[in-house]
């Protein structure tokens, strides 16, 4: 381990300047391939043209930039520079412009035991093409191109239409995948986007893993009728779907999973009219493959009770499906031990329910481990996102350590095939 | 009672003919001030010009044809022939083609006891101003001008320029309640809509009053928010309505009531953000204005008690408010004699839960009656409406005895202001 940490108030300055260049009254706007995601691209750029590293573009718009190491191998930091329009000042962008610290540390030292790479993976945010992990997947090798057909960005833009305007080839963005040749880490620093930190009182995280995500369209469809018709009799899919809304939540409640629904639509939507059609989107998240397997068959058989009961049908569309992701446990060690040193307290460890880009670089073998930051009231995706300056350098600090712990097994070592570390990479 | 009944073939024929003229595939198209309702019209005009009638529209657009009596009293018969965008044969047209023959068959017998006048009531579905019994409202001196300010058409356009486009002069529309001057009895015959004589076995009702209506918009408000919010610390709108929107159900249920919500606008409705905003307009129906007190507290309770397990804040707005109307306990009972006499069984007795002119014509003050025919599976404001031809040949011969019999109370005397009919309307 270094003896110079990175300079974490110099990471809370540059991300002071990336907000004063990409935000507005409403907060962060840097949607993926618009002009100040373009802007924060070149400021990210401009500081690592002042380093020894190769920059390079990948297929999928993701930005990658290579220090050059004793060894072909690579360890790889980052997050992504895109927000959500409105969105806070450091969701993405504190794993990326701590990365850059890193880099900007290691490269003081003369080249690392292996090569070490930051990456700004684009549009993580999904946004404009109506799919989270836009980048990450490319890079994976798990995004699932025949669905973009249907997506839309959030303005309502064909994602097809948006994605050719910006210059992005599907054809060819399988190769983005070559990037990823060698990797033996992924570390990702994030804020947390929820609460159990500040309730626990602890500023740094060492986190276990990604939920896995079951996200699908239901539809009711009930009889069109009029007022008179007694409530008895009525085939009324507002209220079926409501009950249902209602009741699995219940369900998620006992199945150590959550659920949101946020988009429900109502036909013919008339005060007077009984809808004869209702359809909503619900999401249902887990950290356990068993559990959300369990939640399919519940939430199957309340959608049959609802429908049985309200004298209303039901079908369905599969919108997402997602598997949990398990971080790496010896580089959650390494993770929780970095914070320990750093805070003198035990590391929270704990499972993130929100996908992030660092699952789907676990989902294409590379061990993998996130820190997280405390978010205050766990607000996110707003500008009213905020957390507190020492708890960010904390979090800089140790995502630092975690390199440097993690460098160190390759330090002065033959490339070991029989490490843990790569037993997935290679 | 006369000894030549109407003529019920004659009826159906009639509105054989207006379907004909005035619907297309998708059902009946005589929107108010629309082409197929001129049509209607001119249709109906032209067979009161074989009848010693004097017809005149008002204010309103309401269709007056009086047959002169022996005294300036007068006894009105009538419904609407305005129509839902793709309604049925039946709805409003029998009650008018019913009153068209009882005049026929009237002015055959010379001068009746009293005038007797079929009314032609103009935008009773309401889908043109947004306000339903608009006709017969105005007529009543119960219609809320300024609550039109608001209102929109069913297609969207400001109600205000239709009636404009329409020629109905909002300043003078109250004239419209001269119409009204020396009524003494009000009966109308209008489809059932709903299954309770299907289920009775029964051809024909006499109805005993009309529903209060209680309409309101609520909105709940929330806080919006991530999938990665613990669902127990989340401010879901979206929750708190559908919580709402079941547990009314069951509140109207327990209090003799029901309850219909057919719109529902989720904010910002997208699915993997907690909605901030869920606004839904309900309706609650009773024939009992202490029930409709009553519902008024508990929906008002509960709204409260989800919002503050949901962590949600609520408002409302009053969208429409109406007292029930109990008819005349006389006119129901002569109704219920011509239903006996005609069938040999004992004539259901019920209140409608639907709204309908003749609700109007009571809280004017007017003595007022209605008779239901049964409607197979209760299908209504649809091309789908249907009633057996022998029902509607009681329901015409009922209306018909009704109108004799109400006749008869006035026939040789001279005006009773101590009559039960008169004490109202004198």
């Amino acid at each position: 381990v270094s003896d110079v940490p990175a300079d974490a108030d110099r990471v809370l300055a540059d991300l002071a300047e990336l907000a004063e260049l990409t935000s507005d009254a409403n907060g962060a706007q840097r949607l993926t391939w618009t002009a100040p995601w373009s802007e924060a691209r070149k400021w990210l750029t401009s500081k690592l043209a002042e380093l020894p590293v190769e920059v390079d573009v990948d297929e999928a718009s993701n930005l990658w930039a290579t220090l050059q190491g004793r060894d072909e191998r690579a360890l790889i930091v980052g997050s992504h520079i895109d927000s959500v329009p409105g969105g806070g000042r450091f969701d993405g962008a504190l794993g990326v412009v701590a990365g850059l610290e890193v880099l900007r540390r290691l490269s003081a030292d003369g080249p690392p035991a292996v090569s070490v790479k930051l990456v700004d993976f684009a549009e993580e945010e999904g946004d404009q093409s109506g799919m989270s992990l836009f980048g990450s997947a490319a890079a994976a090798g798990t995004l699932e191109v025949e669905l973009l057909q249907a997506n839309t960005s959030y303005d309502g833009r064909p994602a097809l239409e948006v994605l050719r305007e910006a210059g992005v080839a599907l054809e060819v963005i399988d190769r983005a995948r070559t990037r990823l040749e060698g990797a033996v880490a992924f570390v990702e620093l994030h804020i947390e986007q929820s609460t159990r930190l500040e309730h626990a009182g602890a500023a740094v995280a060492a986190v276990t893993g990604t939920a896995g995500v079951d996200r699908h369209h239901i539809r009711f469809a009930g009889r069109r009728d009029h007022p008179a018709r007694p409530m008895g009799e009525r085939a009324d899919s507002l209220v079926a779907a409501a009950r249902f809304l209602t009741e699995l939540r219940a369900l998620a409640q006992e199945h150590d999973a959550s659920t949101l629904c946020g988009h429900l639509v109502v036909e013919p939507n008339i005060p007077l009219v009984v809808a004869d059609g209702c359809g909503l989107t619900f999401d249902i998240r887990s950290f356990d493959t068993a559990q959300l397997a369990t939640m399919e068959t519940a939430w199957r058989e309340l959608a049959d009770r609802v429908c049985a009961a309200e004298r209303t049908t039901w079908t369905s569309e599969p919108r997402w499906r997602i598997e949990p992701a398990a971080f790496d446990e010896e580089l959650v060690q390494l993770a929780a031990e970095a914070i320990e040193e750093l805070t003198g307290a035990p590391a929270p460890r704990l499972g993130s329910p929100q996908l992030h880009d660092a699952g789907e670089m676990a989902r294409a073998g590379i061990p993998t481990v996130m820190l997280f930051v405390q978010s205050v009231a766990g607000i996110s995706h707003s500008k009213d996102e905020f957390s507190h300056p020492g708890h960010l350098r904390l979090g800089i600090q140790a995502l630092d350590r975690v390199v440097s712990k993690t460098l160190a097994r390759f330090d002065g070592a033959q490339p070991q095939p029989s490490n843990p570390l790569l037993k997935r990479a290679l």
